[in-house]
């Protein structure tokens, strides 16, 4: 089986929902790479992209992109983002993107855990420790969180975060934080996540019988 | 308070301990980046870093270099790679180097747990796991784990992984391993990391007394 070429869309394979390649899928929209969900179902297909040496370390996401086969889900939005130029114009920028890169998936861990132990409590501490900080970040004459003149990947993953939560919460919690509630219509109103978000490559937030059906997914194709 | 100047050598704000900061170490190491320790001993040091703003998540690692203020510590190695040349020479190596840099931190983790858990069956497990992978990664011609052609901060990360579960275990479970015990041997002989291992800069593995020691010290500075 080949790697998907560069005429090809990329192909992201993970189960039937956000989880860790939710972040990468957002980071390419925003990039405007064309992607396709490779959804696992049981199984047989995790063990046959195991036998096919797909999976160094057996774990999914998996992206194919550039004729590159991308584990650890991190590493793959970081691809993404040097290759599309929004890792950050410069090494500063890029140090300040990929720090706050990192501080978003910390912010998003709780929504992570969410459908497996709907622990909706650590949702609301992430959203009070972490929401202001990055309000603080914002100001008029800086709309992307990374770097004054453009948008960075880390702006993508902000306001993945920020949109979860606001899945979960509504958009109450963000009546006193404008600055982040801006940034996340922004990042919303870009030609490639606008597209995506109201596409059929995005998953339904996992809350009820979603996050159900989720968890069932991703145990049937762990057995 | 200024941030370290480019002629002075690097400050790395942490506990007295290895931690999350010890792969940010072999990594400065590995890059020949003079630096030393600020350890931080008392809760009113920690209050004082915060105050200054140093801290935008209110954590620690934090690194002082090139007259920034980096924090989150898998972005603090990043930025040494990637400004001293050794993320990968082109677009593929960076992609591998950054995927296996998270499997070693992954690796790595039931490490870091070590002296707060004393879980050595979590650490016996994460190396029957990765430990394989990573030997069938290295080659007569691969001598390094990410570029065949040269060391990248890939390469500092397994040294130091290997290098914490051989003062656990000894040496005895890479004897079955030995292109990982050769890898091992080859980064610790890099001139910058052969002289950060016989340093004050190294830490004592924590185990007994250091274990109980370091876990104090943690406690009381978030205290």
């Amino acid at each position: 089986m080949q790697a998907a070429s560069a005429a090809e869309p990329a192909r992201l394979y993970y189960f039937h929902g956000r989880g860790r390649a939710e972040q990468s899928r957002w980071v390419l929209a925003a990039a405007e790479v064309p992607f396709v969900n490779m959804c696992l179902s049981t199984s047989a297909e995790f063990a046959a992209l195991k036998r096919q040496g797909k999976l160094i370390f057996g774990q999914v996401p998996l992206l194919e992109l550039d004729g590159l086969r991308l584990v650890q889900s991190q590493a793959i939005l970081r691809h993404v983002a040097r290759t599309r130029n929004i890792a950050g114009a410069d090494e500063r920028e890029q140090a300040l993107a990929d720090q706050l890169a990192e501080a978003c998936s910390d912010f998003r861990s709780a929504l992570l855990g969410l459908p497996f132990n709907g622990n909706t409590q650590a949702c609301a501490s992430a959203v009070q420790r972490y929401a202001p900080i990055f309000e603080s970040l914002l100001s008029e004459s800086r709309q992307w969180v990374a770097a004054g003149q453009g948008m960075t990947y880390a702006d993508a993953l902000l306001a993945e975060a920020v949109t979860g939560y606001s899945e979960l919460f509504g958009d109450a919690w963000l009546s006193e934080l404008p600055r982040l509630k801006a940034h996340r219509d922004r990042v919303c109103a870009l030609p490639g996540v606008a597209a995506y978000l109201s596409s059929p490559l995005r998953f339904p937030f996992p809350a009820g019988k979603v996050a159900e059906k989720y968890v069932q997914n991703v145990s049937t194709v762990l057995s």
